[in-house]
């Protein structure tokens, strides 16, 4: 598989499944695929509960709302499931300058620190997070 | 991250969007988001075009129901967005029955020839895909 190494993305940092109770999923992710929990995190904005499996060249995580919002919205009108592929970059506001694309929403602390933020979809029906890899204070 | 050579995943090998048009969605995965095609490939049973996207650690995976079936079912149900997450194992029926779960339809042949499986969804609401890495015949 070619490296990207030219590109904005630096590959995918994890898959997020919106889920309505973190410890009944982690009957499945954890005790039946095997998938090691590696992370666990709350946040205050956006509120959500964040835990994070290990499936070896890339992260599952299981988002479980605590308050309205962005993933509460989507389990009441779908349902549990699949709900965003994040990628990593380098810079945010340079990556979504770069990429041509409008962001969805604020930059925001996610989890570990780390200044993420949505794009808009540009109609693909895909929910697309950036987020940078190492933790920097948001002057945003 | 740790490797997971002790257990039956051996990573994920991509994830799957069901859209309805490869064509137009590569407007925003190829040209907006940058990533390249490396594998483009239609299949008979299940009817569905394949593009995969390289994402660096892992690929993404674009299919368009060319007839009726599980994406067409998706997308009719849905819309477009994440349809599933394909790990890779070495041998599907032994890692079914190392996981004690039960496949959702027959062991079918992928794209690049690899032998692939639904599982059923354990009720977590997410559609998981494994996969053998190396082609082989099948004999069910």
């Amino acid at each position: 598989m070619a490296a990207i190494t030219d590109n904005v993305l630096r590959g995918v940092d994890h898959i997020a499944i919106a889920i309505r109770d973190v410890d009944r999923s982690l009957e499945y992710f954890r005790d039946r695929l095997g998938l090691v929990v590696v992370h666990d995190e709350t946040l205050q904005a956006p509120p959500v509960r964040l835990v994070f499996l290990d499936a070896g060249n890339v992260q599952i995580q299981l988002v479980q709302p605590l308050g309205p919002g962005r993933v509460a919205a989507f389990l009441d009108e779908r349902g549990e499931g699949l709900h965003h592929v994040c990628f990593r970059v380098d810079r945010i506001e340079t990556s979504i300058a770069a990429l041509g694309l409008l962001p969805d929403g604020e930059i925001f602390m996610g989890a570990r620190g780390q200044p993420s933020c949505f794009l808009d979809d540009g109609s693909s029906g895909t929910v697309v997070e950036l987020t940078e890899m190492r933790p920097r204070a948001l002057t945003t």
